[in-house]
């Protein structure tokens, strides 16, 4: 279960609207971009918020993985949004996979602004 | 987009098997924990992994909520599992019920030891 999870905020982004507000075609393109990153989708499921007084609702769109998850969540209001890509590193290292997915799933938001991070997950603590 | 990630990655858990490897029953006790916790979900989704010859397959469920997610995945052939708390705190402060989230979900797979994290997220980095 040693793997690298890696989490991406996006502020100001300046892609077309509809990647922050429909949750089939953000979904169908992170699917793409997951096999694009040699990743094996095997699930996959999106929501779409309630517009607002605001502007139009959110999305949310995860890829379970062979590897992990993908994970994006938009905020059209203040045209920003999170990503999440945790791969489990079982049986191959798949971090250079995991970074080349990262990269294209923000480039699909066009953020002017973003604050990237990297996990390292499955060290076990030293037993008491 | 302000908010909280929890993870937690747990190693030699001694829970009854079928929470390593039901991803329907894990997936609607994490429902159930959700709700319990006061957050809403608003979508679900499981996917159980083909059994190999070093055992039965893993899991992975995750729970879309209304304040971002909850997911969980399973490695029964080394009794650990790793979980995702993130909660947007968008129009109220979820943090206290992301981490009874957290707890509830770490005591269903009663870990002898885990190593825990949390990310606060959407923090805009300042301006070039």
């Amino acid at each position: 279960m040693h793997g690298l999870h890696l989490t991406a905020d996006l502020f100001d982004c300046t892609c077309e609207q509809r990647w922050l507000t429909d949750a089939d075609a953000v979904l169908a393109r992170c699917v793409a971009l997951v096999q694009a990153a040699g990743l094996q989708p095997v699930a996959q499921l999106a929501h779409r918020f309630p517009d607002s007084p605001h502007g139009p609702g959110g999305i949310t769109a995860t890829v379970l993985l062979a590897e992990s998850h993908l994970c994006v969540h938009t905020w059209p209001e203040t045209c920003s949004a999170t990503l999440d890509v945790y791969v489990c590193n079982f049986g191959a290292d798949h971090s250079a996979k995991a970074q080349a997915l990262r990269d294209s799933v923000v480039a699909l938001f066009l953020p002017q602004r973003l604050h990237a991070h990297a996990l390292h997950r499955g060290q076990a603590p030293s037993p008491d």
